[in-house]
């Protein structure tokens, strides 16, 4: 199962519609691909910097150009659209940067295309890689009959394949690690039960799901002993994850629990400090509805921040393909 | 609006279909009454206190009795079914073995049905004076400006009336302090977005909704500087309240913000610890359909605590209807 791949344009599998129905969008336009970031048709940082990387290869193809220079203006234009569609992950400005860069290299409007592509392929490639990268450094931290917490998507859905802190479970398993996974359902889209359970059942994975309020309980009781989430985007001072993160990390640090963060190297924006980082809101109605059910008074206020931001200090280690950086961490 | 309440039989506010229909149900069984209190028609220590109370009335009135010996033993043999409903709040059963107690007093059938009733009215009108003491009470704690937080639903709705958390909320406005909350949604039942934000925005006051995981963002932003939930049933070691209020106290201590507990002094079970309270847990449907809507594959692994178990020395006050004991808390 990959999540997100090109043919004859970008093919990605709706996530908004699992567990239900396993079904591919196809896009041919940008402004397809736009309207399913948004929707988060496709999310997880690692995935949208492949996205990213597509994206700009779409809109090579997107329409006839009659110069190089409409087809560079296009893509310049086209790329800043899309690397703004969602503002906290880094890695899906990164995905769409490194494609640009490389397609306005092209001296024709066909090579513009093929370098776009090419590029494109090779950043999707990558990921697969450097995720199984990951996946063998973090398996260094798990014990036979270890039982890992993780919150959201970080797994195969989240990236091309194999995943980030559920590649890492993987990794393990296969290593012949006997390893459970405790999933938190991550509100107010339910990520964790819609697919952390949903891909860690398909493949034969021990999991349970909890509410994300029920982590404090889990700990105190022994059930978990081990978090490991992915990131959005790692900024000098922590790290930028989905809402509730840093809940559960304090929750970690409390009862002396390892908290790792396992993200690739692109995930990792040190230039910045957490202060300088948007942190997306979106639609109340998340909160309001949950399918076609009314949770609230219509007229409710709702704050509905889609991250949180870490301080580097609770974090027990962030596992990269790289490395693993261990605390204190220092960049 | 009563919460529950007599009137040829019980008469409660069905909270299941809240924030959609105010539909009131009329128990003139106690099976009614007991599926009432499974469904969480009726749910909320204090207000159970009062379903307890009122269920043993029920049961003396719910068929013709031949004898005082009949009457008697079928008050014994239902007031124990009313009073294993649910086993984590202590409030139902203190309730049922107040009536049952006064009844068993009766001379006649007559007598115990009017011993009955009679006391199952004194056992609601207590909850409304108590609640406005600790209301008043606890409105001492708070300052003009305060933002509090709260868990699940401790207002009205979990009460007879006007609320043992949000009750303080209520009297410190009442006494013309500006006060604000923000609600946690309460997953996996919601009764922070259906119960606490459709009764406090009914009477005017401003009310914010959050996931439960984004306590510690609005920690950290300053968003909030108190908590204050309910209880539903406080042991020598500590409370039991609704799945989450642990976790909630533990970003409370990480960023030193009071963490206050309100609760009536029949919610205190000081015989017991905590190892001998049972928590219960509920049937995973709760976590794998919202209304309709699929949350998660159906064979997925569900752990349902409905509460958990907040340790004593994380209790920065528990604020009842006679006073208000202070960290160190030792009873």
């Amino acid at each position: 199962m990959r999540t997100i791949f090109w043919e004859n344009g970008i093919r990605l599998i709706d996530q908004t519609k699992l567990p239900e129905k396993e079904e591919y969008i196809h896009c041919k336009k940008v402004e397809e691909l736009i309207d399913a970031i948004k929707r988060l048709a496709i999310r997880g940082a690692p995935a949208l910097e492949a996205a990213g990387a597509y994206g700009v290869a779409l809109a090579c193809f997107e329409r006839d150009f009659k110069s190089l220079e409409e087809i560079r203006n296009h893509l310049i234009f086209e790329a800043e659209k899309i690397a703004n569609t969602r503002p906290t992950a880094v890695n899906l400005s990164v995905g769409v940067q490194r494609v640009l860069k490389k397609a306005l290299n092209g001296s024709s409007i066909e090579e513009i295309r093929k370098f776009a592509l090419e590029e494109a392929e090779i950043v999707a490639k990558e990921d697969l890689n450097r995720n199984k990268k990951i996946g063998k450094n973090g398996a260094k931290l798990l014990k036979d009959g270890d039982t890992v917490l993780t919150h959201c998507n970080a797994g195969r859905l989240a990236t091309v394949d194999w995943g980030t802190a559920l590649g890492v479970v993987r990794s393990a398993i296969e290593e012949g690690k006997n390893i459970k996974v405790f999933a938190c359902e991550t509100r107010p889209l339910n990520q964790g039960s819609r697919l952390t359970c949903y891909e860690l059942m398909k493949d034969g994975i021990d999991v349970t799901l909890i509410t994300d309020s029920a982590v404090g309980i889990v700990m105190r009781k022994g059930l978990v002993n081990k978090v490991i989430v992915g990131a959005d985007r790692i900024v000098r001072d922590g790290v930028f994850n989905k809402i509730g993160t840093y809940t559960l990390a304090i929750n970690a640090k409390f009862h002396g629990i390892p908290f790792y963060v396992a993200a690739p190297k692109s995930t990792f924006d040190l230039q910045k400090r957490s202060e300088e980082v948007l942190i997306e809101e979106r639609c109340k109605d998340e909160l309001l509805f949950c399918g076609t059910k009314l949770l609230a008074p219509k007229e409710t206020r709702i704050y509905n921040p889609a991250f949180d931001f870490t301080p580097i200090n609770l974090v027990s280690a962030i596992i990269t393909e790289e490395e693993i950086l261990f605390y204190p961490i220092n960049f």
